[in-house]
């Protein structure tokens, strides 16, 4: 593949200013156009040392408006980033609809430097090559476009240039270790990046190999790329139908003949003050044991809260921090969102919040917003919501492969219960503000809700993030079962560690 | 001071358990009033090791609905945070308005622990001392409140308390090298104790020691003093008058007999073509060298561009940028500034964007808007923009304090060259977009403008952050002289590295 490459290609100085000025117009014109119609675009430049991907992003963000383009150097991973799925970096580097993001080198790392210098085990690279192709699938799908280029030299150029850098003594130091090492090598990183190329190219996120020799010939390629990529997006844009995006249609509650996993929930489960104390305090204690082993092992750990409105999350959430060290845990209320978030992926924002090695994150509602209040009330297409199972899973699998522990609560109450609740809260002058107008409307949907949950809980328990449901009508019992959940989980991930 | 604290005072069982639930309940309450009044709350808590820091402000989130706090534990500091000025970290955990913040340790350890670990030079924490005033004042005079706890026990108490912990092996962990160091230098951190209460207790900053040595009583204490501070904040607030916000009164431009430094920039400074070419070439690679050694001298470089509309910052920037490194600079454009940062002090998002060691951050217009547009628009008191110039003349002291080397550029063009220009963007298809409304309104205000700018230059031009006018009626002599000036601040500061 790579050895048929033509490296001898080259553009005469006369063609090139004839043609380049008018490339750096259409894609300052092409910048406004993705703006105007909020298009995210991402663009990997990877490639030898050497091989002029530094200059070539400069000479493509020299053409661009400052406003809407960063460039994410990959260097080596941080502390922080160490500390979260190695994709982690990735997604927080993602730009927002209407933006450019330039990453001069970026995931490929993994499958490449990482692996020939064995800085990653076998299993890892196999691994991340299922992720890469995760990644990129969940961005195209969204919307993004995505151009990814491989810029290409001979042995003998990369030699020739090394020599170049060192010889300027402000640049001398460019040349160590590591690309010495890529040199020597040289055959045994082709094989990895034609594997490379070879497993990642889709029609959505395709290689665009650069002969590099000449940098005319390169900038010009890669220019004339780009545009081709993100007029192709905008033009389909403008053929396609509007998405649609409507209210589920309404669900009578308790249809006859249908039992679902919900109507078998015994919501009669209960716990005596008494016996309620007596476990919490046990199961508090135990907690607090476990969070601090958790913390000297470096595992991550993730809850995750879900239920009807009023069936006691909250409160819930307090019985499980309480005894807890605050420097340990975060509890991540999740709202509406910000129109930052909205201008990207939707599970950019959980992404972000993916708790560090030995550290807890419980989240108060979840990325499972997509296929709930977002499915039930039409603010996502059906394809978008349909997708998200998938989606979901994949994040979570990628989580649980970190080492995260994953705990995921439906707090299942019924709507006698919901009532008596959301009448105590309206009589009681300190829970008032509680209960708002959207929680009553939210009520009359709860034969929509129930099709959702059902399907939720169906498509997203999986072996390495199962659901558990808690049997909430009886509040006292819904904690305890919460705790003891979690510190079981806690308790055999520690096991395994 | 603290040898008077009585470390014997405690709390009957009844009492605290009459009086505590009202406290949180009244806690809940204040968190919503904060919501709805838009005060941000920042709440420090230091003291001895085993105080019960930890336990303190797990019972104050407890009374707290998680949407709104976030606790941040001051560990060692990251990579990341070490690569920027210390304080960094700390303005970028800031609450927006309406939320809490609360630190578990804080600011304080560069005048304790490492003061007292010679971690830091002498000269590093007595700076530190001014730089934590400065920094605390700017928060309560942006409406910030602040609480500030010093959790007080006796040696004694710490040792004893250091042998329960050391007792359970899920803590015993937590007793390390650090904590068993206090504990014999505890006398010298008394005298260094003592001194930071005593020199960093303002009126709006004030120290609230508590006697720490029974936890309900500690409870009891820090709650009520959070509520009154909030609840003063709050009276405060309705007492005051709505600030009065407004634009400037129209001022006429050239007010005979008054010459200002703009009246005297000598417009007619101009370069041939040929000139410019020549020299240009020159500084390009003069900054690509320098670019390379700031890296490896891990020097972080601030370029400000501030200026007339069409003046030419960004083809200046542009000229700049050319011939580096991309990995090296970013460019930063600053625009109307998002619902996020305007819940926060306006110079947040600014600190946010330093630059780390080594690196060049370019802003395409910056915080001098508040003395600029927000002062000129009236998007802000005049109290606002008045203390706005101490503020920034502090913020630039702290980036030139950690090493960083700050250039700052008024691009200057006269009204006549202006018109020229606008109607030529407006004549060029290419050049449509960059001209609207606001451009014309702008120029209208000149006058006003000029009183501003002239204020700004004055008051902000500081030896370690002077302000350079660029004579830019003709593009390419301001160019040249923006990179001359860049290239030869840079070459200075690498110099005395």
């Amino acid at each position: 593949m790579l050895e048929l490459v033509d490296l001898d290609r080259k553009l005469p100085k006369e063609t090139y200013e004839k043609v380049f000025p008018d490339l750096e117009t259409r894609l300052g014109d092409c910048q406004r156009a993705i703006r105007t119609a909020g298009v995210p675009v991402v663009m990997v430049f990877e490639g030898w040392d050497a091989a002029g991907k530094g200059t070539t992003i400069n000479h493509v963000a020299q053409a661009l408006d400052p406003r809407g383009f960063k460039v994410h150097p990959t260097v080596a991973a941080t502390e922080a980033e160490r500390a979260r799925p190695w994709m982690w970096r990735f997604w927080n580097a993602l730009p927002a609809a209407g933006n450019f993001a330039i990453f001069d080198r970026s995931w490929y790392g993994r499958v490449l430097r990482d692996r020939i210098e064995e800085l990653v085990t076998e299993s890892q690279w196999r691994q991340a090559y299922e992720e890469i192709a995760q990644f990129e699938r969940q961005l195209t799908d969204s919307g993004v476009v995505l151009v990814k280029f491989w810029l290409h030299i001979s042995r003998g150029e990369q030699r020739c240039r090394f020599k170049g850098i060192q010889r300027d003594p402000a640049t001398a130091w460019r040349v160590g270790k590591q690309e010495r090492k890529q040199h020597k090598k040289y055959k045994e990183w082709l094989v990895a990046v034609e594997e490379m190329l070879q497993r990642t190219d889709r029609p959505n996120a395709a290689w665009t190999i650069v002969e590099a020799t000449q940098e005319r010939f390169v900038r010009v390629k890669v220019v004339e790329t780009i545009l081709r990529a993100v007029e192709a997006e905008l033009h389909r844009r403008s053929e396609e139908p509007k998405p649609v995006r409507q209210p589920m249609a309404a669900v009578p509650v308790g249809r006859p003949g249908q039992t679902t996993i919900l109507d078998r929930v015994d919501l009669t489960r209960s716990l005596s003050r008494e016996e309620y104390e007596e476990q919490l305090a046990a199961l508090e204690e135990r907690l607090f044991q476990l969070e601090h082993r958790l913390y000297t092992a470096r595992i991550p750990a993730v809850i995750v809260y879900e239920g009807w409105d009023a069936a006691g999350k909250g409160g819930n959430i307090r019985r499980l921090t309480r005894g807890l060290d605050p420097r340990g845990y975060e509890v991540i209320p999740v709202g509406v969102p910000t129109a930052e978030e909205l201008a990207h992926h939707y599970l950019w924002r959980f992404w972000r919040q993916t708790p560090k090695a030995g550290h807890i994150a419980i989240f108060d509602r979840s990325w499972y917003g997509r296929v709930l209040v977002e499915r039930v009330e039409g603010l996502c297409t059906e394809a978008e919501w349909r997708r998200a199972f998938t989606e979901i899973n994949e994040f979570e699998h990628q989580l649980v492969e970190f080492g995260t522990v994953i705990a995921k609560f439906w707090l299942h109450i019924d709507q006698e219960e919901q009532l008596r609740r959301f009448q105590d809260r309206q009589g009681n002058a300190h829970k008032q503000w509680k209960i708002t107008e959207e929680d009553w409307r939210n009520r009359e949907k709860w034969g929509q809700y129930s099709v959702a949950v059902v399907e939720m809980l169906e498509r997203t328990s999986t072996t390495y993030a199962p659901w558990t449901i808690l049997e909430a009508n009886c509040k006292l019992y819904a904690r305890v079962k919460a705790l003891r959940t979690v510190a079981d989980a806690l308790e055999r991930a520690l096991n395994r560690a």
